[in-house]
């Protein structure tokens, strides 16, 4: 188990260091139409999506652990507004953003490995003001898979706009919804 | 429409440039058991799903795209088997595939260049054995599409192998099926 959890733990690392790479492999110089197009009502357009990951970079994650670290679950985390990019980044351009996630994660990274978790740290709880205990080990892991949905939401986001291009092709589709 | 169309080709070429790319961030040197495994029953690994692309690029688009403009409608498509790379690439390593998609992908982008397409043959039929009438313009939106479809497919099958790791997360994660 702990062996198992240390192997996670360096895979974890390792995938959350490529999805700011992944991103400007997506995105960078992309048309506007491709940047700021959503696929729907209250749903993220790609340019949304690298908002909410700078933003929860920079507020919800390496916080979150620190304060299991910190306080365990003493106190419940802050909320996270999965929303504020909206406003936050209301005018910035997309190149900045990109820059500026890259940045924020490899220092979010250098700080993480600053830390030299034991198997124990990661088994350490704190308290997620929804959901209640949660260890530090669940913390990253959804860290990952929080990177890979938003990187499958904007897959699914691109895909929608040519929705009506590929015609009779749709029904083929798995990623878009039936016509 | 002949305006809109003729932006939505130069996009198609510009998407279907990156998709060597974003796979390659997404799984250069990954651990093998985040390569190999599939999210279950009859679905495709990421090593599946570069082979797939490969597969398709090779004897799909180009080759249907191709007898569009020789031969309209009077010839249906060859099938495509979309299961052929599980025999095809068994034992090839996926640094090789990646390479290999690189540079196929490369030669059909520059072999679709070559046919300097005007809007008119966009609009030309071809015959799909299954979906019937379909236009060249309507293959190349296609194409981009089933790229991002399977872009979208490695982000969830990757996620899938955390879905025990995130504990009480998982409710939260769209990508994920219900616990």
């Amino acid at each position: 188990m702990a062996s198992e959890i240390k192997y996670r733990m360096a895979d974890a690392v390792d995938i959350l260091g490529r999805t700011p790479g992944v991103l400007r492999a997506m995105l960078h110089g992309l048309p506007e139409t491709w940047i700021a197009n959503n696929y729907g009502k209250d749903t993220f357009s790609p340019f949304d999506v690298v908002g909410h990951l700078l933003d929860a970079d920079e507020v919800n994650w390496m916080p979150r652990l620190r304060m299991i670290l910190e306080a365990g679950t003493r106190r419940a985390f802050e909320p996270f507004d999965r929303y504020a990019m909206y406003a936050r980044f209301r005018g910035v351009d997309l190149e900045t953003l990109l820059a500026d996630f890259e940045r924020v994660r490899r220092k979010n990274l250098a700080d993480l490995a600053a830390l030299e978790l034991t198997d124990g740290d990661l088994e350490r709880c704190g308290m997620h003001p929804d959901l209640g205990e949660v260890r530090a080990g669940q913390l990253l892991a959804t860290w990952v898979v929080h990177d890979l949905n938003h990187v499958h939401q904007v897959a699914k986001c691109m895909a929608y706009q040519y929705r009506e291009a590929i015609g009779p092709w749709r029904p083929y589709v798995g990623v878009l919804p039936p016509a």
